[in-house]
């Protein structure tokens, strides 16, 4: 039975989540859930029924979000590093965390180590595309000021995720741009573009807009700049939903039209909602890592764990060693 | 009489959009118009009540989205290229143009030349904030590359413009990185925090999903990471209303839930549109220049044009060459 470690202490609202999302998990497939964290909020939170299917692994320290991830490597006592370590140790095939993203990404890379030719991992993440899949977006967050050469492995190993998991059968790549003609983008940009066009899977440069459209599977970006895209479209759909929950209020018309739209702002939510995805996964290290939103609801959290058991299921970390090769 | 020269041509739709703009303006405020372009489409579409208050500097070329920005230096017959010459020979105080952005760019900056002091010009656009007024965000897409001293400049500028123009008595400014942390950021950012901190309006690292909130003012980017965050803002918005749409279509209830709340879509719409402020303004050239969407409607032509008024009956470019100077 696929094993898979779970930091329990590290997300925004405690252990409640994450326990309830395990839960969720464990009702619909069987695994082995090795939980990392307080041994009593665990036990009195999962019900007994699904106690043969849990370990614990009991700890009293967690990396919360104003801690630094420089600290993380030292902290040996934490949800986090302890979760990291029974992966490097072989007692779990992945770790899933909602904890300090910088603290997890540390462990994952410097303890599980890096996959032979990868110089920097990056962190996966999906954006929902018009046609009702998702777009791969890399690196959202691991590195800033990334090299040209960083870039072309985020194409590789992002090409590799969406072939042997997404079953995107030859995924179209594309790299962020400021334009769409090849003269577009900043200096790591547009050599990134000369060392991305021998890539028979790459189409070219994209901009901030095309993520959306379903013509392009793989987008390549600096982690700063990913990070910024991913901040920002969250950003834009909440507002959009504050501004139309704020204008629903203001008249019983518009709240009866609401509830005639139930259906719809539910699939609109649906399609947009990364709980519904999971998490973003580590690409480039040893083993499979899955960071999850710090605001992780229960299926955010049950839909991580699918993640990590799919990646671990797969040959992805193989392929991507034999496409850094050639 | 304020004079404004309007290219007519550049626009994606043709001259009918830039021209009903020019008629809706001239309804609301006394002007005198120069409309650059083909002197036949000006004068048939523009009503003869109005002729008074126009006149038409006749072009044949037109520098189109596949043009390339380098030639437009060249192409001395084109409808920017006169536009901004009137600007340049003072017959004009303000130049407006929906057209090549990169083409508008250059000559503005080239040929009506920088303020003192300025290095790099740079491109403002607003966002929408939750409380109803937008967020002025720079550089998106005048430099790839910034330095350091380039960001710094651009606060200065972006403060100038909220002081002068937006009514904003004592602005915030933030610069945008990946984290609220002073020691988040790609190298240049963290460049630019060292000196943007000297600034008394400095309020730190905003992030992606903070521009929509209203306790920044000004944030302060790369042209680069500005060009793609508001590529993907569009991108988002759009990709929600396209959804909502679709969903709506797909039942008779829900398409009666979707006309009880009109008011409200219309409402956000208004709140989100880019034709309700018009165009950017680009910031650091002498004279005024307007950089209006490829795909501006006559509502954004019109409020283009207010913008343009309002930033020449403004001491801006004086302020942001005395806030240089300290």
């Amino acid at each position: 039975m696929k094993k898979i470690a779970i930091d329990v202490m590290g997300g925004d609202f405690g252990s409640g989540p994450i326990l309830a999302g395990v839960v969720q998990a464990l009702k619909k497939q069987k695994f082995e859930a090795i939980l990392v964290g307080d041994e009593y909020q665990i036990k009195t939170k999962i019900p007994k029924r699904f106690h043969q299917y849990i370990s614990v692994v009991h700890t009293t320290d967690v990396i919360d979000m104003s801690s630094n991830a420089t600290d993380a490597l030292k902290r040996k006592q934490s949800s986090i590093y302890k979760a990291v370590e029974l992966v490097k140790s072989g007692e779990a095939s992945a770790v899933v965390s909602a904890g300090h993203s910088g603290a997890t990404m540390s462990l994952a890379t410097l303890r599980l180590g890096r996959l032979q030719g990868v110089s920097r991992p990056a962190i996966a993440t999906f954006m929902p595309s018009l046609n009702g899949n998702y777009t791969l977006v890399l690196d959202v967050g691991a590195n800033v000021d990334s090299k040209s050469d960083n870039l072309f492995q985020f194409a590789l190993m992002g090409e590799a995720y969406a072939k042997d998991i997404l079953g995107v059968q030859s995924p179209k790549v594309g790299l962020l741009s400021n334009g769409e003609e090849k003269s577009k983008g900043n200096e790591v940009t547009k050599e990134a573009h000369e060392l991305l066009k021998e890539l028979p899977t790459f189409i070219g440069n994209v901009e901030g807009g095309d993520i959306f459209h379903s013509d392009v599977d793989v987008v390549v970006c600096d982690g700063f700049v990913g990070n910024i895209l991913l901040k920002t479209s969250e950003g834009v759909a909440s507002s959009i939903r504050k501004i139309l929950k704020d204008q629903i209020k203001k008249s019983p018309i518009s709240m009866v039209g609401a509830t005639l739209l139930r259906r719809v702002f539910s699939n609109l939510k649906k399609r947009i909602d990364y709980a519904e995805y999971g998490g973003a996964p580590l690409l480039g290290v040893k083993g499979c890592t899955i960071v999850s939103h710090g605001k992780s609801n229960a299926k955010a959290i049950k839909n991580a764990i699918f993640q990590a058991i799919e990646y671990t299921d797969s040959d992805i970390n193989e392929d991507i060693i034999a496409s850094l090769k050639k």
